[in-house]
């Protein structure tokens, strides 16, 4: 339900009449008129607001059919930049992405998560601090700030919230620490969360019922529901990892439970239960290396954490209905064979209706979901009808 | 993201404007102004057109420090109203609304839905007749019917599909029907999709994340995430009854698979489990009637239908966060022993941050969560902001 905010003062439909132009379609003046039901002049005097803003420019004359051409505007895509930061255990991709969330600029770097947010922190403010150098204009242009951590994030305030490998972030004001150095907003949240959202926006737009998994060291997914992504109440929705399996009672798991989706069907586990058969399988890469070897135990040993995968997205299915499951994160690349699994069981323990629209895929973004889901989760945020009042207004 | 409609015409802001006095509060003209932005005058108009459509009312003269007294507008719970039904397998409510979707007017029966729609809706109709027949004034002030039934809907067409308690429906276009009947436009969704509704408004109005829980001859919920009802993408979202559990590989249920959750943990799977002991329990009334009195073997088997649920509401826990869980339908009445077996397992799988703040509880509606959740169903789609200013522009 949109409400026009008290203190928007006269400029409340600005925000209302550039979701008009996101579409990116040119318009003339009298169009937008014709549209809004606002008068010329007030559509003359809120284009100009937003033109000041960097997020309308002129692109053109409309060929009218006699008397003299009018001025046609269009969203400037590039008018602003937002900074995506894509944070991992032991990688660091910073970019600066236009308004549709695609990079202009990116740089890439091998880091330790363990080294503490100081340290990482500061990374990211190096490595952004060079690309708004490479061209003076950026730096007015920045509009906020996408981060995305690899654990749980309270969205609200911004802070990691106990972080299994993260360790010294817990709570670390991370929104804070970039807000005071870049001046502008800043908006965190958890890297498969950002995955979903980069997904979606790269391969699947408008769908609105999405389910992003990720399946490595964790297995965490982003759920989209009704075109928007849900956090749920307390910020843990898609916290898939610990759902318990009932064939695997038997088997502890990190978080002090046992039987956990995560102890049977994470790379770590496939690992684990494969050097339990005595093949040579140090860590996930290895599970990786020998199901693209066509080893078979290997091969077997991925399928049946697909189908262990499956049977909790099986619930998830009859719960939210979604149209898409994307599998990704470092199992997924171990080709079909974990899809595989996934889909013999979604497909036979779910009812036709539930499935009979249902893609599950691989995911077709791969490393550049997350980077790009950065940036959607900073401009999907600042273009809000509400925010974008707020500037025109202030 | 609000978009103004192309067609909405001047009256663009008068959908905003309403959504400003749907708090209740009394407002003058000069205060909707500050608010909005928009002039005087204008206000003056969109107000008035707010007035002819029932939704908006004086309500008094604001005392002013000096000048002359303004008058005050507020929205008008009772300028229009709405038809709610609620159809059951084996009853029939149908109700007149006011704006916040409480009764004003009432009438309850028996009926069987296996007689088919025909006769079904006719009795809808004939009971909703004598319910506008008593004030000559509701006829013209009826907005919208808003009608739950014991089945899956498609929501968009208003139709009941492949419905397994209801013979003769499937495909009937129920909206056409009654829209045809009362000139205005027709919601029809399944109950428990209702009685999530109903269930909110009535005691946790501001919950984002609630899941409506039915546990009775079928077994079923109602998902609301991010503050909407959820459908999900072929309308089958909260479709948990045919979910499999792994303990009960063997149990046929009526799905043509096995092991479902219906097969187990329904009033009528309760029954028969009792039956199977030797207890005389020839229905789902008799084991809420052996709990009641006490009977050790069906306290039991409640608990453990209960835990049952439990097991699958804790991937749903994880998946989408909420904030409550509401157990609802007829074996919600076998007092809190269903309650106790879900708390046991939903509390002892979960992780601690997905629970720390989660109140699972028995329905406080009762059977009032229908009837106000199709009301809430019908005034939510009609006061939405475009659809008022469709209205007024019209």
């Amino acid at each position: 339900m949109s409400a026009i905010s008290p203190d928007a003062g006269g400029a409340a439909a600005a925000g209302d009449l550039f979701q008009i132009l996101r579409d990116g379609r040119p318009r003339t003046r009298t169009e937008i008129a014709a549209m809004t039901g606002l008068a010329r002049s007030t559509v003359a005097l809120r284009v100009e607001a937003l033109m000041r803003l960097g997020f309308v420019r002129h692109v053109g004359e409309a060929v009218s059919t006699g008397g003299r051409p009018s001025t046609q505007f269009a969203m400037d895509l590039l008018g602003r930049v937002v900074l995506a930061v894509d944070v991992g255990a032991s990688h660091l991709r910073v970019a600066l992405s236009d308004l549709a969330g695609s990079p202009v600029a990116e740089r890439f770097e091998s880091i330790r998560i363990a080294d503490g947010p100081e340290i990482v922190l500061e990374r990211i403010g190096a490595l952004a601090q060079e690309l708004l150098d490479e061209d003076p204009r950026r730096g007015a242009a920045l509009l906020a700030v996408g981060v995305g951590l690899p654990g749980p994030v309270e969205f609200g305030s911004g802070r990691p919230v106990n972080p299994p490998i993260m360790p010294g972030w817990d709570r670390f004001d991370v929104a804070g620490v970039l807000g005071a150095r870049f001046g502008v907003p800043v908006l965190v949240d958890n890297d498969v969360n950002i995955m979903a959202l980069g997904e979606r926006a790269l391969h699947w737009p408008g769908v609105d019922h999405l389910l992003y998994v990720k399946v490595a060291t964790g297995i965490g997914c982003g759920v989209i529901s009704g075109g928007l992504l849900q956090r749920g109440a307390q910020g843990t929705a898609g916290d898939i990892g610990h759902v318990q399996l009932e064939r695997a009672t038997d088997v502890p798991c990190g978080c002090g439970n046992r039987g956990c989706l995560e102890a049977v069907a994470s790379g770590p586990a496939v690992a684990r239960a494969l050097r339990a058969l005595g093949v040579d399988a140090p860590d996930a890469q290895a599970v990786i290396d020998l199901v693209r070897n066509g080893q078979l135990d290997a091969i077997q040993a991925v399928r049946a954490a697909g189908r262990d995968v499956g049977s909790v997205l099986s619930t998830c299915v009859s719960l939210i209905n979604p149209s898409v499951i994307v599998i990704g994160g470092s199992m997924a690349q171990a080709g079909e064979h974990v899809i595989a699994g996934v889909r013999e069981v979604v497909y036979s323990r779910s009812m036709p209706l539930a499935t009979e629209h249902l893609h599950i895929d691989q995911s077709r973004a791969g490393d550049r979901a997350a980077i790009h889901g950065a940036a959607i989760l900073a401009v999907e945020h600042m273009l809000a009808a509400e925010r974008i009042d707020a500037m025109t207004a202030a």
